[in-house]
């Protein structure tokens, strides 16, 4: 595995632990600026604003469980597009909790400081049992 | 514009062009052998057979009628990705039209021959008023 490859698994790693201690400032330093979110039946999300609102959003909406297998890497020099199979739970307060699981497909960018970040997300997680 | 990235906006074009046609041969020479195809609520595709049998059963749904808008092209030597905005209307011989839009997005790759393909698909094509 190269070392690219190896600090994108572990972007997508520290992504899901990120999101389930509710580290806002760091999933925001995972992302681009020029970030576009992608998923089903909403607009695009253009720019790290937005995902923070979203984030926040998901963060009072109860508590965060999940977990992330990496089907693939590939790295084309300064780019790379990862696939990835997602499971998360959202349990709130009061109420039953809410599994949602599917895939992701996100392409990656290396910035001149040698961070690769999330440029494109596909977002593919429906209801699940 | 590159000839690569023109390529890729021709394909995207004729692909839509051969779905409503139901021309099923010119899809498939569009797609890897190694495809994947990722979508909401199914499994991963793999390959050729399953697509060709879906898009069997999508023509016997309806008449197939669709637009896609190019959001944009990225090539990276003999890789791409492009994400294109879908939509799409299923009208069946009896009943009302079924209607999805939204996003996908693709990675493509460069055959040897020059020709590009589908190598993956993000579909977050929803039902759509």
């Amino acid at each position: 595995m190269t070392p690219d490859e190896q600090a994108i698994r572990t972007l997508i790693a520290t992504w899901m632990e990120a999101t389930k201690t509710g580290d806002l400032d760091r999933t925001l330093e995972m992302i681009d600026e020029e970030v576009v979110f992608l998923g089903a039946g909403r607009p695009p999300m253009h720019g790290k604003a937005p995902f923070a609102e979203a984030s926040r959003a998901l963060e009072r909406s109860g508590r965060f469980d999940g977990t992330v297998v990496v089907e693939e890497v590939r790295v084309f020099g300064e780019w790379a597009y990862c696939w990835n199979q997602i499971k998360v739970t959202i349990t709130p307060d009061a109420g039953e909790p809410t599994r949602l699981a599917g895939p992701a497909l996100a392409i990656l960018r290396k910035k001149p400081d040698g961070r690769w970040v999330i440029f494109r997300d596909a977002n593919m997680l429906a209801p699940a049992s």
